[in-house]
């Protein structure tokens, strides 16, 4: 769903919620769903958080939740103590347990929020998580989008086609590093893709495929680009100073433990008390997981080959054409089915494998997800390439033996080198679709509007959207109050809103890098066929993030992680395929020697490592200009403090930061950061000329939405009348006891409840 | 030489000397000699040091420097201060530009006395540094052993077998963490090489060579050696809190720069000025080096192999069988002067890459040299195996075509799998007799005390030993006070001892491991052998360390950095060699296909990667148990300053630290020392069992050692009245002009200046 654009009220701001928690419950248990919401209440309000109700869309309720100036204040600041505590901040912020300090950035923020709720409770949190443990009935826990920050978000993008260090200092003001950090990292994947593309392009027009030449360019562009993202990543971690936070091991809630987290002598929390042997015997079951998988796609891949034989020899009939390729489709269509039950039974297992962190955590399931997608996507391509079409001669003779002597007759056809590029084609087309189909914003975002469209027809039957027009009096409380209408109508759309996994993002990256440098020597458009996608998706990600999807929990990190273990897995894997498939198609396949192959293959290994080796060297050396400045600073600020060992020059240790703030008034903070940054940055490095370029046009729109003095009191008014409906937790729970009731019945009553609570005060205007 | 056991007046500190520099002159420009010798003296005073001069054997003076109290323990809280700055230690040192500190162990003291010696003139440095840049004549640069510690230690190292942690503490105390980690890391390669000899002994018994289990578990064990030393450096580094210090760059000062250091605007001093890029052209001729060398060292293997072709071929006379093997054995032979060449061309080049940091410097300086002995032991291994064996049949008609019938008739003869193991055998064996010639003590000490008792004869003729018993007044000036002279000549063997290279040790290291792992498989008892090498030469290394040899700078790191990375190299490259080897000579040679070899290759290659990825993965979880105690600390004090946010609570940070201390009066704080550590240890960790057992026992011994106060307060006067000989450092700078005259006037007479100044007055008594 479009959550801003045709959104009247958009101009309003966030009533002073910082998260919101939707609640669902079963209407038929109501004492069960109240019980559990006073829970619910108590923990957040034991966590020092204010809270407010509403009804949500069907049988939920959504909770609002505050955190006060002092509460939120005193959190972030014990972030940064922590920080520096865990060495990624060099400097100990001095206070007190009565501390209190505003963030640098609106996701610093709301990542202590996010810290507040979900946290552990002896940490001081809620340890209010949504699907998880004893909260499956939180269906979603989520910040609200800023919807002027965004407003500027979406002019600004609307302009630019290649996202400045500027705007990814914004995502990451807004978003926090993990969402900016994946959009620099698909953002560095666009260009390398060009440049392949280009490459690749060429080499297809005037070589076709198999070319030695193309291969090896390839393959050591695939490197360079493994390696020039680890220098990118450290450069934004330096930029954004969340270099080091990988290390820092957040610990996950839902772990099991050996013993209370109370009873262990070292007061060491989790990391012992879990063994670690325990640990690593509960990751065995993996492999048989991985190799079951296997089979199953194998024995799959060998069906789908036999029935094409069958058809393609025996049927003579009409769309023979057709009909030739319809196994390889319908099995390239299966794999997506196939791949998503493969990637719960992934999840499962990682939650089996029960890590002591959420890093770890993280890490294990996108190994696993990655594993299962290998298996779907590579392994039928894998088999073809190198089981299948070269030892094709010697099915036959095989299955002479089991007497099937009318298909053995036949195989040989089949062991042309067009077959595994029509496979790498189809495999490939089938991908794009896919992901295409699920990121496209624009083929979405038209089917959302026309849905929208069809719901503010004024001829609409209203009885099925607005049942509570004929509801008894207990239903009364189910209308919103018109000030909130508007505000409490984007909610439950933010809160029925899709989550953004930036994970599977990168995991798709992966499987498009996958091909390319696997296969890519089959059919040199691979490249290009993945710019288009990437180029048409990327934008529509951007869009997504802001107009579509729910807020992500701002987290930090300072890389990609597990993705770039798997990219430079790939990265091999390809060097070693990429040299197998030319050697073996380049000339007839029949007449290629093993040990030649084999030799190419150990050749071309060595040859990655050297190469692998030369290039880390070299771009290592070379570096970043921020890590030179990093560098320079560091060493400025060491020798002003080893003159005088001063508290001042301490305090100069802080690490450079670009500060980016969204706050009431988006745009003219804008105007100031551009300011800031130009001034900051002079300090250190001359500011590039486009830039300046940039800085002085967006003021024109930004002023069109420039709110006045009296917007903004009224706002305040509002935000205070908002919270003030209920004062004290036992009132939000009465509140909601109330609201739970009222729903149940109304759905005992047989109607569905409201999906969007808005259109009903403006009906009974 | 010895320089302890048989000194009478062991007994005698270092009167105050921190450290000692050697000034070497030509005796026939004395004027220059007086005008650098000036500079030197200038330079030191400069930096804040007390200097005294005394002559030294042959040309050359000896410069003992003093640190003052106020200047040391400045220098040592800056030091801490850097550290901090670095983030090697967690806690910021409260201080000021007045701030006094002490050491906590004797190696931190020095290192900062190293520091004020060889640091640049704007890190407050006197930059005087050994054999280097404008000090060429300056042969040593080194601080004094520490009689009564290295007594106490040659005691305790007399009782035992194996180095305790405690060993290890001390040796750190003493010599610094290089030294310490160095031995800590051939302790753990000695029980890799006792399990590999079991291992390996056992099959060659039932199974003979080129098993195929043995090879398995092997290779398996040598990656378990190298992961399993990864975790135990961690532990040591945090033991020693040196975590993190190989990342410090400390700039090399004999770095050619594009622009003075001043002039860049960053402040920057190296790293930027130098570029990278330059630095990176520069690093191209090693590989023109290695190329050249190999195709040297390729073709002194190739005539070796045709004149032993020729011998056995031809040649029927007596001594065939001896004769046989001269060109193999002469071959091995030449290898150490043609590693000896290379080494020297791999140091120059070093030189020449102009690195802008110690480490790096040392790096490229390790790489450079394990490629120069890889290519002479390795390479003429490799080429029989690999070429020289297998297509041997193939040499034949090569030689053919050049008309050399009468040779190729009789090559086949050659192509047996005994021709590899011979080989095999007796390369070890000459490593083995190089290494343990170099290396053993015993052998040498016998050696050396022979010589000091030739030396001691009371008829000896006289006139060679003493020739300025006949000398003019001016040659008075080299006779020694009595009081110094026993201290005197300690100085003066200390000078000329040799020089402790830990890095050139590890480099032995990894050669035997090279052939362990590369070709065990074809002689398995190859781990038997340098076992036995290795364990008489540990031994000997340790004694060697306080005995025989220079004392090294205290230099910190937390890894054995270089010859880790050859060690992962060398593991993987015997993986590949191992496979190739059994795979080739299990049966006859002639038979084995190709391509079966190259898919066991490929294979094995593969099973390197999973094993050392498995490997890696379990020993890290299970970690050490130093790990696992610093982790709990850390989570420990993070809860404590989160709760109070103090100052007190901000000092636990500071790392657990193993006190050791060796001062005036070794034995007392070899005690307290395992007091202290006893009683630390049991805030984290109960103590180990024998450790208890040991903490009594060793009060025996040092008691007769201990000193009574009227020792100290001699020592203190005699202290004072040596260091008030020259009071300015002008008097300084006349007492070495005087003594630079003087002893270019008596080696212009045509006499031998003394080697052993203390001799002298003993005679004149």
């Amino acid at each position: 769903m479009v959550l801003f654009p045709d959104r009247r009220s958009s101009d309003e701001e966030n009533l002073g919620v910082d998260w919101v928690i939707r609640y669902q419950f079963d209407g038929a248990d109501t004492s069960a769903a109240i019980e559990e919401f006073r829970t619910l209440v108590r923990d957040l309000d034991e966590a020092g958080l204010r809270t407010q109700v509403r009804h949500g869309t069907g049988s939920s309720l959504l909770v609002f939740v505050n955190a006060p100036r002092e509460r939120l204040g005193h959190e972030i600041f014990k972030a940064r103590v922590k920080d520096w505590l865990d060495g990624v901040s060099d400097i100990r912020p001095v206070g007190d347990s009565q501390t209190v300090i505003d963030g640098d950035t609106e996701a610093e923020e709301l990542r202590s929020v996010h810290h507040l709720v979900t946290g552990r409770k002896d940490d001081g949190g809620a340890e209010v998580t949504a699907n998880r443990g004893r909260w499956k009935n939180i269906t979603a826990c989520f910040p609200l989008h800023s919807p002027n920050a965004n407003r500027g978000l979406f002019r600004r993008w609307s302009r630019i086609r290649i996202l400045e260090a500027e705007d990814l200092d914004e995502l990451r003001a807004l978003f926090g590093e993990k969402v900016a950090l994946y959009f620099a990292f698909g953002q560095c994947y666009g260009f390398f893709l060009a440049g392949a593309a280009v490459c690749a392009t060429l080499s297809w027009m005037y070589y076709g495929p198999y070319s030695i030449g193309l291969s090896v360019i390839s393959s050591l562009w695939c490197i360079i680009f493994v390696e020039y993202w680890k220098v990118q990543q450290t450069d934004l971690a330096i930029r954004w100073s969340s270099r080091g936070v990988g290390e820092t091991k957040a610990n996950r809630i839902h772990n099991v433990w050996d013993k209370g987290p109370e009873g262990h002598e070292t007061t060491l929390r989790t990391k012992e008390i879990y063994q670690a042997e325990k640990q690593l015997l509960r990751q065995l079951p993996q492999f048989v997981f991985a190799i079951l998988a296997s089979v199953v796609i194998g024995a799959f891949v060998l069906v789908t080959f036999t029935v094409e034989l069958l058809i393609s020899e025996v049927y003579k009939g009409p769309f023979k054409a057709f009909l030739d390729f319809l196994p390889t489709i319908s099995l390239a269509l299966s794999l997506p089915t196939i791949n998503s039950i493969l990637n719960k039974a992934a999840t499962r297992l990682t939650d089996y494998e029960n890590y002591p962190s959420e890093a770890q955590y993280d890490a294990a399931r996108a190994q696993k997800s990655f594993l299962s997608r290998f298996i779907t996507y590579f392994l039928p391509l894998l088999l073809t390439a190198f089981i299948y079409v070269p030892f094709g001669d010697r099915i036959g003779p095989s299955l002479d033996a089991l007497h099937i002597t009318w298909l053995s007759n036949r195989v040989p056809r089949h062991t042309d080198s067009s077959h595994l590029q029509q496979q790498v084609i189809s495999f490939v087309l089938m991908t794009v679709m896919l992901q295409f189909r699920e990121r496209n914003f624009l083929l979405r975002g038209a089917q959302v509007s026309f849905m929208k469209y069809l719901h503010y027809l004024p001829d609409r039957p209203t009885d099925i959207l607005h049942p509570y027009r004929r509801s008894d009096s207990s239903s009364l409380l189910l209308i919103d109050h018109p000030e909130e209408s508007g505000f409490l109508s984007r909610v439950r759309d933010e809160s029925e809103a899709s989550v953004h996994d930036v994970q599977d993002n990168l995991l798709e990256i992966c499987v498009q890098f996958g091909y390319l440098a696997l296969f890519g020597a089959a059919w040199p458009l691979v490249p290009l066929v993945f710019l288009f996608l990437h180029w048409t998706s990327f934008r529509s990600e951007l869009f997504k993030t802001i107009m579509e999807r729910q807020r992500p929990a701002p987290l930090r990190t300072d890389t990609i992680g597990p993705s770039l273990r798997i990219l430079e897995f790939v990265a091999r894997l390809g060097c070693l395929s990429t040299a197998a498939i030319v050697h073996l198609y380049r000339r007839d396949v029949r007449q290629v020697e093993l040990w030649s192959l084999l030799l190419t293959i150990f050749v071309t290994e060595q040859f990655y490592y050297v190469a692998r080796y030369f290039i880390r060297t070299v771009l290592q050396k070379i570096g970043s200009e921020t890590i030179h400045r990093e560098e320079a600073r560091r060493d400025a600020v060491q020798r002003r403090y080893m003159e005088t060992f001063s508290e001042e020059a301490a305090d100069l240790c802080r690490v450079y930061k670009p500060r980016v703030r969204f706050n009431e008034i988006m745009d003219v903070v804008i105007e100031t950061n551009r300011r800031d940054s130009t001034a900051a940055s002079s300090e250190y490095a001359r500011p590039s000329e486009d830039e300046t370029e940039d800085g002085n046009e967006p003021e024109i729109p930004h002023k069109i939405s420039r709110r006045t003095n009296t917007d903004l009191l009224r706002d305040a008014e509002k935000s205070t009348r908002f919270w003030s409906w209920h004062q004290a937790p036992q009132e939000t729970i009465e509140a909601g006891i109330k609201l739970i009731e009222a729903i149940s019945v109304a759905s005992r009553l047989g109607r569905s409840v409201p999906s969007n609570g808005q259109v009903t005060p403006k009906k009974a205007d």
